[in-house]
C-alpha cells in the first residue's frame, strides 16, 4: 500500500492477533509468523472456556482474532514457523522464516516487527515436591481448563473427585524456581475453582496460597468464590505431595493457625505460573533484543513496554511481563499503533494526503 | 487531514496523552480535553518522583507527552474544561466544551472520542478510623509522593519521622468503602517505603497489609524491600488511630501471630486506593456511557477495554480499571489505534493510497 514491505508479527495469541487484525484493517500487509499448528496462542492451546475475570467465553474474544487472521487476504500466516534469522533495519528487515515441519526456509522482507511470542506455563517438574508427572491426579492449571471446557472433570480412574486443592504460586515467588510474579494465575486459579464447583456441586475446594493477589476488578472472583460457592482458602506452603492409597496427602504448614497440616485430597491442581517460552529466548537471539535476568524480553524503558529498543522493532504482550488476556490484547494495538506511526514516517502515506 | 473532524481526547494524563500523541503523529488533528489546569494526569497532580517498579524518574515518561500535546501544532488542548453535552456519532459527533474558569462553552466537532478520565484517589476522611484530616502525621500515599519528591519527609512539626506505618488497602478491598483492589498501591507504596529509607536511614518503617499485591515483574520491589531495605511486614488489619502526645497511637489485630496490637508511630501513610473521579461519572453522563456497579466504564466486553460499546468511542486507562501507568500508556495507543481505524472506514486515506 506504501511500497513498503508487510510487518511481521511474530506470534499468534492474543497480542499478535490483534496486533495483525489492526494492521490489516488499515490496509497494510501482514505477515504472521507462528510457532505452532494453530493461531490462538495460550487460550487456544489450553483450551480456556471462559476468561477471568467475567467468565465470558474465551471465544468470543479469540475467534474473532483468528478469523481476521485466517481469512483477510492482507495477512499471510506462516504456521510451524519461526523466524531464524534477521537483517537490515527498520523499513528493510530482512527475515528468514523456518518452517518447522519440513525444514524449509524463506527470506521475506518486513518493514516493521512485531514481537509477540507470549509466555508458556511452568513446568511443575522441576519443582519435585508437588509430585507433578509421579503422582496421579496432580494437574496443572493449564490442563484443567481442558476438563473444564470439556465439562468433565475426573480422576485418572475416570472418575470424579471429590476433595481438591489449589496449590497456588507453583513456579511464582520462589527463588529455586521463579522468583516474579505470574499476575493472572490467583485469578484464573479462583475463577476455575468456580467452575469446578458449579460442574461437581457437592466437591469441596481449598486454595492454599501465600498472598491473595487478585488485582483490580479481579477482586470480584475472590468474594464470590468464597461467598457464592464455599471455597476455602487455607494461608500456607505445602511441602510435599505423597500418592497413598488412590489419595493424595498433601503435607505443609498453614502459615495462619501456624502449625503443620497433613490432608488428603483426591485431585491437586498447580496454578503453575507464567515464564518466557523457548520462542521468546529464540527470537531474543535472532533479534538481538534485550532480556531481563528472568528472560522476559526487556523494554528500552520499563514503564512503555512497546519499545523494544531497536528501531522497528516493537514489543507486546507476555514475552515482555505476565499479564492477562485483556491487556495483551491493548499491548497488540498499541505494538501496531507505533509500527503504523514508524511506517508513515518512512512512507508518508497520512501526512501526504493533506491538510488536517 | 482526512476532511474529518478532528478526535476528541477527553483527560489529559498517561492515556489520553499517549492517545493524542499517536493520533497527532499519524497527521491526525486532536481536541484534547482536560479538567484541571496542567497536563499530566494523577502523576503530574500529586508529584510522582519516579514509577514503579524500576524508580525510574516519572519525567522520563510524562515530559515529552506533555510537551508533545503542548507543542505539537495537531494538538489543541483545552485545559480547565469538560465536556458537557454530546450529540451526533461517529464521524460527526458535535460536543460542548465548557470552560470551568470562565464559565464560557464552545462548540467543536469531532470524527471520534477517546476517554481517558483516570481516577482519583480514595478520600481517606471517608473511612474515619485511621482519623485522616483530623490526626496530625496521617498522610495519604500521594501526599507522600510530593514529600519524597522534595527529599524532605517531615512530620506537620517540621522534623522527620523515626517510625513510620504504611497502611495497605485504605479505601479498597473493603464493603464499607470500595471493595475492588487498586492493583498497583502495594507496589507502590513498597516503592515509596524504599525511597523513604533512603531519604531517612534511621527510619524504621512498617508496612501492615492483608496479601501483598505486587504482580508481575513488581514482585521484585517486595523482596527488595525487605533484604536491602529493613522493611517490616505485618499481616493484619488497623482498627483505629488515636493521636497521644505527640504520638500516633495504632491498634489493630496481627492476622499471622493471631493478637491485638498497639504500637506508637510517628506518621502513618494511607494506601489510598483509587477510585473512579467525578470526571468519570460527568462524562459517563454526557457520552451515555455503560459504567459498571463500582462506577468504572464498562466496556462492551471485559477483556475488550478499548470498546465502550457505542461506535466511534473509546475507552483507555483507569477509567476503566484500576492500572499501572505501562497500563494505561498501551491503552492510550491501542484507543488511538481504534480511532484510526474508524477514521479510515469513514474516510479511507490508506486505503485509498493503493495496493498493498
Amino acid at each position: 500500500m506504501n511500497g513498503l514491505p508487510p510487518v511481521l508479527v511474530i506470534g499468534g495469541g492474543p497480542a499478535g492477533l490483534r496486533a495483525a487484525a489492526d494492521l490489516a484493517d488499515l490496509g497494510y500487509s501482514v505477515v504472521l509468523v507462528e510457532k505452532r499448528g494453530e493461531l490462538g496462542g495460550a487460550p487456544v492451546r489450553w483450551k480456556y472456556k471462559t476468561l477471568a475475570p467475567e467468565l465470558r467465553p474465551t471465544e468470543e474474544v479469540m475467534m474473532p482474532l483468528i478469523e481476521y487472521a485466517e481469512k483477510n487476504g492482507r495477512v499471510k500466516v506462516y504456521k510451524n514457523s519461526v523466524v531464524e534469522r534477521c537483517e537490515g533495519g527498520a523499513g528493510d528487515f530482512a527475515v528468514t522464516v523456518k518452517n518447522l515441519s519440513n525444514g524449509s526456509s524463506e527470506k521475506i522482507k518486513a518493514s516493521a516487527i512485531i514481537v509477540a511470542t507470549g509466555f508458556e506455563h511452568f513446568d511443575a517438574r522441576f519443582d519435585p515436591r508437588y509430585g507433578y508427572g509421579r503422582n496421579p491426579n496432580v494437574i496443572g492449571i493449564h490442563e484443567l481448563e481442558g476438563m473444564i471446557k470439556e465439562g468433565r472433570i475426573v480422576k485418572h480412574d475416570g472418575t470424579p473427585p471429590k476433595r481438591i486443592a489449589f496449590i497456588f504460586c507453583v513456579g511464582s515467588r520462589d527463588r529455586a524456581t521463579n522468583p516474579w510474579c505470574c499476575t493472572v494465575c490467583c485469578g484464573v486459579s479462583i475463577k476455575q475453582a468456580i467452575e469446578v464447583k458449579e460442574l461437581l456441586k457437592d466437591a469441596e475446594i481449598y486454595v492454599i496460597y501465600m498472598d491473595i493477589r487478585t488485582f483490580g476488578l479481579w477482586e470480584k472472583l475472590y468474594w464470590t468464590s468464597m461467598e457464592e460457592y464455599g471455597i476455602n482458602y487455607v494461608r500456607g506452603r505445602v511441602g510435599e505431595i505423597y500418592y497413598l492409597d488412590g489419595k493424595l496427602l498433601v503435607k505443609g504448614e498453614d502459615t495462619l493457625v501456624r502449625g503443620p497440616f497433613e490432608v488428603l485430597f483426591d485431585m491437586v491442581v498447580l496454578a503453575v505460573g507464567m515464564e518466557p517460552g523457548e520462542g521468546t529466548k529464540q527470537i531474543a537471539k535472532a533479534l538481538n533484543l534485550r532480556v531481563n535476568e528472568f528472560g522476559f524480553l526487556k523494554p528500552k524503558h520499563p514503564n512503555i513496554h512497546y519499545d523494544s529498543g531497536r528501531e522497528g522493532i516493537f514489543l507486546a504482550g507476555a514475552c515482555v511481563a505476565p499479564m492477562s488476556v485483556e491487556e495483551a490484547i491493548a499491548e497488540g494495538s498499541a505494538a501496531a499503533m507505533q509500527a503504523v506511526k514508524l511506517l508513515n514516517r518512512l512512507s508518508p502515506v497520512l501526512a501526504k494526503s493533506g491538510g488536517g
